[in-house]
């Protein structure tokens, strides 16, 4: 990297990323230029830094060019637009490879291609670890943005894409029971866990989930980014609902309660819990799996993709806002409660 | 910090800020809506990181906002567009005092209204130092994006904002002549200090001459971040020009023949050098001004914010694409020869 430059670098970059007849300026100048025909503009900017979001033994750089880019292009798409640009800022240390500078520009190009959109700037500068911040761009497309403050008593609340198989694949990892890319290699990594692993190591938003869903309607949408219940509560809290969450549609798959049995969560201070409850934790908690959740006015029909899992009703209750099978939830103080 | 968390931040930063009619969303959803009337959208992204950029003790909260958003909202306008709204984000150290955050973000709102933006989204990270990386978005008006690449021989070059202020302010801040923050006062700081150390401070780049350049038929333009001597280098690169610069209008002021006069940058290594040649490497090579260069075809009348300091000619040269009195500047190896 140091030997490169940053102008060495941010020429690299542009020279390995596909062009794109939409970027009317592209990296090179002094600022891009992007086609914005709705006449609006949609932008989210994230962080994604390395010891805090991910670790450059656990993930590869495709892998985090792809995380990186999925932050903020799922937030986009959250609003209901459709992604169309990211402007990638990244710091790294003199002695970063340039190869890993080179495999994260293929993971934010083939994310960003997932998404429908391109690499359109960014900028560069040294740091002793390795920072990316990414600016998502997007395009509405006439539709009125999806904001978190339209859900309504009587709507269905239902999800696009996984819930909980990120977080128990960087579980997996943490445990030493998954492969990791830099660490030592365990004897028999189970088959089961490389979904789950994969999950965590490159989250695949369901881009499009989002203008479909505000074509279809909804009145409140969210990327699932801190968690499913802390993110419903973002809803809840900005449309002054209730959102009662149905425990029975949530219930965790087989991989994910291998998972838990694997791991072990309860193994020190959590001693009574059962693999169910670990397991549902982290549908209930984890967040990087970036899928999408919305509210839908009643007897909409949703394609497959969309799971129904609760609804929302008045409110908020009495210092909770959500629910599950009619059970206040009330922060981590009533988080037993769904532990079985 | 740590006890505000990240979502009493995002409430208090938004509580701070003014509001604007013409963002459509602003902080608080998964992604900011903003107008876009011109039916494109000009970006940038520019990371601002503790340490590398500013350090607290040399500049105040306020200050560090303040740069933070003119590094990216300048980009946008030297491209010819009008600023229209700012991403922030922030990574802290978790006992970053709240009233830091709360400078901070008076700094960005502060600077985005010299610039004619808003403050419209962000994110927040922990980290162990501050980072701060920001996305300045602006609208053409209709006008054609003023690149890099459209300098034509004949034209004349010429800057608006100051050349070299901010970098002797920050040499005089480094040999502890200028009062700081947190450091010793020095006992009797001169006054020609002070515009100097503010413009390393608190820079105040020409915003509006962005769109007026462009009005006024400017064939490329740049901001100067990296020293005029570099960025017309990237001008005359993508032209495919020379450019030649007269000595006689970089002449520099009499606050900076001061300031190298006691910083006596010659004092060690250069002890050849007269105070003339130290003044005049920081307007040559200093760009944290954020000053604008453009080049203009002959015989337009230039407002007088606007100096003519050269004039570009068929080129490039042979291994050199900037010249000062039609000798060659060929990067460092042909440095010394403007230090008289």
């Amino acid at each position: 990297m140091a030997a490169l430059g940053e102008f060495g670098l941010i020429a690299a970059l542009s020279g390995w990323l596909p062009p794109d007849p939409r970027t009317l300026v592209g990296i090179g100048d002094d600022a891009a230029v992007l086609a914005a025909p709705d006449g609006r503009v949609v932008a989210s900017t994230d962080f994604l830094l390395e010891g805090r979001h991910f670790r450059r033994d656990w993930s590869s750089a495709p892998d985090v060019g792809r995380k990186a880019a999925a932050r903020s292009l799922i937030d986009v798409a959250a609003m209901g637009a459709v992604p169309t640009g990211l402007l990638v800022a990244l710091a790294a240390p003199a002695d970063l490879p340039v190869s890993w500078a080179r495999g994260l520009t293929e993971g934010l190009a083939a994310e960003c291609a997932r998404a429908g959109a391109s690499v359109v700037g960014g900028d560069t500068a040294r740091a002793s670890s390795v920072l990316l911040a990414t600016t998502g761009l997007g395009d509405l497309e006439g539709r009125d943005p999806v904001l978190r403050s339209g859900a309504f008593p009587g709507d269905l609340v239902a999800v696009a894409g996984p819930l909980g198989h990120a977080a128990a694949g960087l579980a997996l990892l943490s445990a030493g029971i998954a492969v990791s890319l830099g660490g030592t290699t365990p004897p028999d990594p189970p088959a089961w866990a490389n979904p789950l692993v994969a999950a965590h190591q490159r989250p695949a938003p369901p881009y499009d989930a989002g203008p479909e869903a505000a074509d279809l309607g909804a009145t409140a949408m969210i990327d699932i980014s801190d968690g499913l219940l802390a993110d419903l509560g973002h809803i809840a809290a900005a449309s002054g609902v209730l959102i009662d969450l149905s425990s029975a549609r949530l219930a965790p798959g087989d991989n994910l309660l291998a998972a838990a049995r694997s791991v072990k969560l309860d193994r020190t201070d959590r001693g009574s819990r059962t693999d169910h409850s670990d397991a549902l934790a982290w549908v209930l908690t984890g967040g990087e799996d970036h899928a999408l959740a919305a509210a839908f006015p009643p007897g909409v029909a949703l394609p497959t993709r969309w799971t129904v899992i609760g609804e929302v009703r008045a409110g908020p209750g009495d210092g909770y806002s959500i629910s599950v099978d009619g059970q206040p939830w009330t922060g981590s103080a009533g988080w037993d409660h769904f532990r079985g």
